[in-house]
């Protein structure tokens, strides 16, 4: 092993290029792995320790696996982001440690599905447990309008796909609290707000974000979170209804440029000063 | 709660029945869910413990995770379906606990997949880390097969199913040993050869089925590949080279009326048996 | 050739069941093919007719092409079961024809498609060009909904499914007039309703039928659409609006249960004399 | 109408800009349609002709259709985009004429797949009908590599990527001759050769061109394909084997660059003025 650290990615975006940048300047030793382009093993691995940052939630958790399975220390580890990218899974965990988030049920087929939403009554949220950027993620107004929704899903070859996670509409369900977590340390966050002819508060799709100051309350949910699923460096997005904190997803594999943008906290030095004091203990 | 055992299934299968017959004769009180007709919720369970049956592997480790959610006991646990499910999990648990499988590549592109068979060279085995009954599992002669596999896996919609997992083929790779474990017991073992006109030996596929006689060594090595992913009850299939045995797959929801039929162990009467020890304890 | 005529299906229904009874009543040799166990070639034909009865439009197509190339003369001819299996090219045909239908516009990305529904206002239907039954055809309230339909089709592999064919909604859309006609005859007609809980009017989905009286201005109108796609025995729904007929599908292989069920037309004795007569001639 | 001539198009490539260029050079007046943006309607039409020239084939056929439905004159009409852009109705509009090409079968099923490739005997080409640049055409050496054919499409959505062309592997398959017709005259031919490291030929899979001397013959042959299915600006793609022509596929929006490096004929300029002669008329 030559390199200190292994920065393992797909699509290099804004937010790897800013990495590599801050653990350069940090003297680190870094080895680029493209798994686009090259096969991983479970042999030996470059470095002892890889940051995992592919864009695709399923190459992420396999390369995490594969170092790990070498004793590699990972950041995000495979457990963390396998459970923060199936929202299922999240929803389980945190369920299992009483933290709260929406009303929400599980439906495979449609039958099930149409159950749900009778259950849960209208308006309602439904989405595929996988997937990035809110895609999918439908605002249901009424029986027919979840009928449809049904019908289309049902056409997808993947079963993951086919699945329905069915949550309750929260209140001010266009605007939540994202936190970004670190180790121990909460580095900030931000309100995100839908744009104008959207009502998912996602950057990708046009969303404001604002910084915001942290109560002790959020701060302690946050590390919570992060604890539960051995995340160590993810993005936790909050709803806040009636003075509450509900959990409405985890990423584990967190964009941090609108992040930075609103809170100036400069997220890759952070990062990179974490994984030096990881590498010197 | 009125049930003892719940019994999750999407649809029933041979096994399923038996296991239904089992429990009744054990004088436990069932409760049948079938999951493609109700929704599930995280609220309260209907039994303490929950026998996960489903088919498809993906609704079998959702069911799992949100009865734990809640308290129940489950077999398997969702990490142990999960991991069982997922090709590439399994080998890096595998790895990390020094249990050997065949020389293994991952690649989740066609440069890097052209690459890995390369470094392996042919005839070699290529397969998606997810599927049952040997689906999409390929024997591949040389590179140009190895490109068409490329040229159709690449469309597909799932970042999944277009994962290769590239390994060497084993000497023998039409036959394996299949052990069923439940708990700290090995319940036997039975080997599979391909049929006529296919090298895969899955029974679904027309392999045929012969018991063995389990030495020590395989008995300890199936006891700890169960411990490592955590699971109850489960199969693995195992090569054998060169008197060296090397672990090939593991299922966490296994099938067993060719096994039954082999091995004449009554598996479902062991299995109606153990949940009883559990729910006595 | 030794039979006199060819049936050519995949999954036999009722209708073909009683088609085969009546050509047989009807004194005439017949050879079933299911295209799902037999490869077609461009070889000899087994008979101077084929009837094209296959579930699948696809294979509907192809099989009839395949006779055509040799020959045969096929019921319907491949021309008509593709134009009738495609929604808009039926519609190019109605128009170049001035045969009157509804508002339509045609879109093959998102960008288009929301542009086609502010042109045509809310609400409106959007369909996929292929599909029987109903089948992802969507009653759109509002620019929201359509938004959800996009996003949703957009993940579909087939071009052909992403594409979108998005139609003025028709006062009184729940309900249609199915004519059918056999050569130069229509046979009847009825009046499709939606049934609870769904606002499309097939029988597949639950709509009731009722036999009506047909105008000749209908019976002119609906020989005028066989005429213009070559169809010898298709399906044609109307729907009625302010005392005016619009053509809303074609279908080149029908269905003909619920028909006869409405009309008390022997369609099948009506179908195997007409095979007749052609024979004969 | 303000403009002259429409050019229909989705992704602009080089040969869309060099036509572009050269209907500009003969003073006509462009009217450019990118149908990814803008959706199609059945009202009234831009221009007396349109060029169709998307990538997409579905979406060619589409857009030629709306067209002619208003009277427009279209290259290619939608039947010879159509046809030639579905490799099964090729063979048997070519059948239907006695024009000549490889002993072919069709499969709709995996069961009739394997009896095609029995009765067709080893190599063979298995190819879905519709596709470009030689996508999932392969060269099938066994009945094992078959049945991983058979198996890997059999898992597509699409009807007819699961149908299987199944084709005799010609002597000499690795080379063919393209030919270009434009109106009444061929324009040229020359012979791909496949590349280094792959059977097909496709100049987008690395082929090889040089330009080609056209007996009588060949010209006639192709002036009468283009002839059978109305196209009148086709590519014609020919194997030769033992001194005989056999059809392989048809091109209905044909790409040029490879042709006019091969020919040095400038195709844009022939088209451009095949356009003016007939506005002129």
């Amino acid at each position: 092993m030559v390199a200190e650290v292994e920065l393992i990615f797909d699509v290099p975006r804004f937010e790897e290029k800013l990495i590599v940048d801050a653990l350069r300047n940090m003297g680190l030793n870094i080895k680029l792995t493209n798994v686009k382009y090259s096969p991983l093993t479970w042999g030996e691995a470059p470095a002892p320790l890889s940051l995992i940052r592919t864009i695709s939630m399923q190459r992420a958790v396999y390369s995490a696996s594969l170092r790990e399975a070498v004793g590699v220390k990972t950041i995000n580890c495979y457990r963390a982001i396998l459970i923060a990218g199936d929202k299922i899974l999240t929803l389980s965990e945190l369920k299992k440690n009483g933290i709260p988030f929406p009303e929400s049920l599980v439906a495979f087929n449609p039958e099930a599905a149409e159950k749900a939403g009778e259950a849960l009554g209208y308006p309602l949220v439904d989405k595929p447990p996988i997937g990035s950027w809110g895609r999918l993620v439908t605002l249901v107004k009424d029986h027919q309008a979840l009928k449809t929704v049904i019908e289309h899903r049902e056409f997808f070859q993947s079963q993951v796909i086919r699945t329905h996670l069915i949550q309750r509409y929260v209140n001010g369900g266009d605007r939540d609290l994202r936190i970004l977590v670190l180790g121990e340390e909460v580095l900030g966050g931000m309100r995100r707000i839908a744009g104008a002819d959207e009502w998912r508060s996602n950057v990708a799709r046009g969303g404001k974000v604002e910084t915001i100051k942290l109560g002790d309350e959020l701060v302690e949910l946050a590390l919570k979170v992060a604890k539960v699923i051995d995340g160590e460096f993810i993005g936790i997005d909050f709803f806040e209804e009636n003075g509450r904190y509900l959990v409405n997803e985890v990423n584990g594999v967190p964009e941090f440029k609108g992040f930075m943008e609103a809170t100036r906290v400069n997220v890759p030095e952070k990062l990179a000063n974490h994984v030096k004091l990881i590498l010197r203990k």
